[in-house]
This record gives C-alpha cells, sequence and structure tokens, in this order.
C-alpha cells in the first residue's frame, strides 16, 4: 500500500485508527483458554469487530514470541487472516528491530517476505546500515522509532547535541537521506504534546505512527492538533483500550464500541481536513 | 551463571570464545538439506565439534525468525541441546530488543522464562523502561548495545552532547545507574580500536560482549590490549569465521579447527593475565 492509497483509506473509513494486538493469554477473556488457539480466536474476533473503524492493525511482537513456537504459529495466523479477509487494511509488525546489515536484510525478508507485513518497526541506535535493508521493497514501510511514549524517552531520545539538537531529530534529520516519504514513517508518542511541532518542522509529509493515546494518557485531540497534515499524516494506535474494553463474553462487541468511539472522534478531526 | 563463574570457565577452558550461530539455509553444507531439521542438525554438530574452546554460544535471532514457525522450532531445539549437553555454557539470544515497560516484561519472560537463556541483546533507544524489565533476573544478563562494530554505528553512537560526550558514552553512564556489573554486558564493536580505552574509563569492570573479529575485520590483540581486565571481562564473538570455515561434508571439522586456532589465541592473551 502506498502514501496515496493509505490516504484514500483514511478517506473512505473517516478513521486513521491503528489497532494494536497486544494479544495476551492472562488479558483475554477466560472462556476463549479452552479453544485450540486462544490467541488466534481472540485477534479474529477483535478484528472482525473493529475492521469497520480502522486502517491498520499492529501485532505486537513480544506478546507472540513470550509464547515460542505457538505464539509464532498465532501470528502467522492472523497475518494471514487480516490479509485474507480484509486486504485493504494494513498490517504493522511491530517488531523495533534494528541490527546489522547483513542481519537486518534477515529482518527484512522475515517480514516482507516470508510474513507479507505491510511495515515492521525498526529501531534507529545502530544507524544507516540497520535500516536500508527493509528499504528496497516496494510499497513496504519502515517506520523508525524516533520519539516514543515512554519515561524512557527522555534519557537519549531528548539529549542535546553541539547544536542544541536533540537526537530523535537528528534521526529524523538523517534517515530522510536513507529513504522517502513513500517509505518510511516515524513512531512519535502521543504524550509528547507540543513536540509534535518540531516533529512537522523536520517530516512535513511523512506518516507518523502515533501510539500512546489510550492507556498511556496521550490526547488525540492535541496529536491531531500538532501533528495532522494535508493528507493525514497520522496513524494512531490504541491497543489495551480497544482490545481489553471488555474481558467477558461481550469483548468483542464492546472492542466494536471502543473503536467505533475513537473512529467517531477522528472523523470530526478529519473533517478539518476535507 | 554469574560473573565470578563465567570467568572460571573463561579460566578453565582458557578461552573467552563466542561462537554466533547465525545458522543461514542458504550458506549450511547442501548435504543436510535433506534432513528434517536442517538448521538444528547444522547447530547441534557444530556446538558438538566447537564446545571445548568456547564459553558461550549466541543464536542471531533474525537467522531463525526468517524462517518462520520452522525457523522458532529449530531456535528452541539448539537452546534445549545446549543446556541439556552443554550447561556451563552461556546462552546469549541475540535479539537487540528494545520497547516500553509493559512489552520489555513481555520480552524478558520470553527469554528468560519461556526460552530459559543466560543472556539477551537489549537496545538503549528507548531508554531505561525499556531495559530494567529484564534486570529483574537472578545470574540473567542484559547485554547492552553501546558501540556497534558496523558502520552505522557512526551515524547516532557517536553524535557528541554538548559536554561533548558521544552518545555511547552516555549510554554506558546511564545505564550503570539502572544495574551492575552483575547484571549489564555491552556490545563494544572489535572495529572500534582505541575508542576501547574511552569505554573502559567508563565500564573498567563490566564485561563486554565484542563482535567484528573475523569477517568484519577487527583484531583480537587490539580488542585484548585496549578491552582486557582482571577479570577476562570479554566475551569475544565469531560467527561467519567459524560456523562457514568449510561448506562441505567436513564443515564440522573445519569449525572445529577455526575454533581451536581462535581459543590458542586467546590462551596467549590470558597468559598476560593470570
Amino acid at each position: 500500500m502506498n502514501k496515496q492509497e493509505l490516504f484514500e483509506e483514511i478517506k473512505k473509513k473517516q478513521s486513521f485508527l491503528c489497532i494494536g494486538l497486544d494479544s495476551d493469554l492472562t488479558k483475554i477473556p477466560s472462556h476463549l483458554l479452552k479453544e485450540k488457539d486462544p490467541i488466534f480466536s481472540f485477534n479474529k474476533s477483535i478484528v472482525d469487530a473493529t475492521a469497520n473503524y480502522c486502517v491498520a492493525y499492529k501485532p505486537n511482537l513480544a506478546f507472540y514470541e513470550c509464547n515460542g513456537v505457538e505464539g509464532w504459529i498465532s501470528l502467522e495466523k492472523t497475518i494471514d487472516y487480516i490479509q485474507t479477509n480484509y486486504p485493504h487494511h494494513l498490517i504493522i509488525a511491530d517488531a523495533k528491530r534494528g541490527d546489522i546489515g547483513n542481519t537486518a536484510k534477515m529482518y527484512a525478508q522475515c517480514f516482507f517476505e516470508k510474513m507479507k507485513v505491510d511495515a515492521v518497526t525498526v529501531a534507529p541506535y545502530m544507524g544507516k546500515d540497520s535500516v536500508t535493508p527493509f528499504l528496497g521493497y516496494t510499497n513496504k514501510w519502515v517506520i523508525l522509532l524516533a520519539l516514543t511514549s515512554n519515561e524512557g524517552a527522555k534519557d537519549f531520545q531528548l539529549q542535546q547535541n553541539k547544536e542544541g539538537t536533540p537526537l530523535f531529530e537528528e534521526v529524523l534529520t538523517a534517515s530522510q537521506k536513507w529513504g522517502n516519504e513513500e517509505q518510511l514513517m516515524y513512531v512519535i508518542g502521543a504524550t509528547q504534546g507540543e513536540l509534535f511541532k518540531k516533529v512537522r518542522q523536520c517530516v512535513p509529509n511523512h506518516f507518523l505512527l502515533v501510539p500512546g493515546v489510550g492507556a498511556q494518557g496521550g490526547s488525540l485531540k492535541d496529536v491531531c492538533r500538532y501533528g495532522m497534515n494535508k493528507t493525514c499524516g497520522l496513524l494512531v494506535n490504541s491497543s489495551r483500550a480497544i482490545i481489553y474494553a471488555s474481558h467477558s463474553f461481550d469483548f468483542a462487541e464492546s472492542a466494536s464500541r471502543a473503536a467505533k468511539q475513537v473512529q467517531t472522534e477522528m472523523a470530526k478531526e478529519l473533517s478539518h481536513l476535507l
């Protein structure tokens, strides 16, 4: 999916919601635990219940890897299910990988050729040759960590260099030499408020993947005020607030309602734009 | 395995070699491809052939993930085989993970509770709360990326802050507040030469995991000159130069010879110490 196609999906669905599939055996409704593959059953129900209200799904790989081989099977089945039934939804593997050239190449093959996802999150610490192997695929996206939503973002990402430029800005600036706005998005945490202005000065046209709305406390209104551009330019992620809206038999209906509520707010924000 | 136990193993084997299991279906001897699990067969032979000459094995997760579920099975079997047959070898999951607190906790469970490896490589970009969830396990190690061996290390790791301190030194300094030398090691690339002096000024007593000797061109002598401390303090990794010493039927014997050769050089370096 290219940038224009993504924007078309956003306009069509009146939503720029990405739903994070942080699916955890200890948090899904207990009646699902008797199923053969509880995580896949959960994901399938969540996806069916929310697909009308979102444009992307983001499985967080930690939640699958922690179940070993079985977790990996759940993940592959989930991706296959979305691709088969909802082929216009972007699938983002939230993997935050980053390694030297020949290893990054293996990760790129893993995500783009084997799993066939549309996008993968990548960590910038190891520099250019850890990112470029992911950029050789048409209509596939690298979503580079820039300014994250967590407390630890302050430790290094906000550290300023000699010119007073914080590290996350160096990442934004340097990475634009590695790929263009049809290949690169950036992770910018919803909790970062006015720093979105600085982000938009560096990358006015790129899409941003924005976690941290919902459970982590970020505000959708603020994110839109400072972060929205003329092609929307935002994928706002919500995980726990939607997929765990209920822990009971009505979990799918509750997730649907929660997603619809976010979508309604997003439609209002998009109305300023369209 | 704690720090003293690791040092005892190093003295006993006269080696501080870590062998990287970057096992790749396109590079292992072709006669193994008819086996049911070629990667596991390859790893088993490599481990049996080299265990006398090394103190650690480091499977690089990219090479397993790229084969999906089958790759994950090969990885679990490899780890189980080493743990069962060579329980005094340190197993390092080279995963370079890094994510916010609740996700980092899932990764920590994955590696330390499910896979039961001894150590995992972690990326520092997201700061303290992306690292501390890995530090709550006794006799388990976080190996934090600091100064890597690749060209891209220059892009951000060597960038200086206002005080002239490069980012990798900030990582070394900040992380010492998060954990101690019984919990933390650092990745320092063998290609970094004299920068090892700076590293040792920051972390005189920590173990360093040093990739980049061999295929990437780093020198063992230089690494030892600048990086060795009174408890050795080094785990020097070699992957391709050992596991792919031959691509034919004699691959295991060739790997054994290559590992023994490195071990012989390491014994000389250790003689200055002991």
